[in-house]
């Protein structure tokens, strides 16, 4: 089994609206120096050993990632 | 500026429905020796340089993780 991590995020020139409510909400709350944040997803996926690279990026691009709006990046990591 | 990552995920003892529905449909669309997915947020932040890893970890658990529910990672990361 390995472990394996997708990160999901909302392509630069698509708009944020979720990361743009959070860094309006930071000056309120007191915390300045924040100029942007923008949120995405992160999947964390147990696979066996038998599936391969070509299979994650496909499961990545169909069904965790929209990529006419999204990036995405797959990585195996240490379990 | 810095950039900083910090990853939120659901506990492993919380419920995660949205992980649960993406394993779910993974056989159902030809996609075989995927175990468990869990799913839960990436937020990316353009940081000032006075801005401390104290003051990050704050943020963290205020604004952008529920830490009854979800565990979250901060981290700095080359921009």
């Amino acid at each position: 089994m390995a472990r394996v991590v997708v990160d999901v995020m909302p392509k630069q020139e698509i708009l944020d609206p979720q990361g743009q409510a959070v860094a309006n909400a930071l000056p309120r709350l007191g915390f300045e120096g924040i100029s942007e944040v923008r949120q995405g997803k992160r999947f964390e996926l147990e696979v066996a050993d038998s599936v391969d690279d070509a299979t994650l990026a496909r499961i990545a691009e169909t069904l965790l990632a929209n990529p006419v709006i999204e990036d995405f990046a797959v990585r195996r990591v240490e379990a």
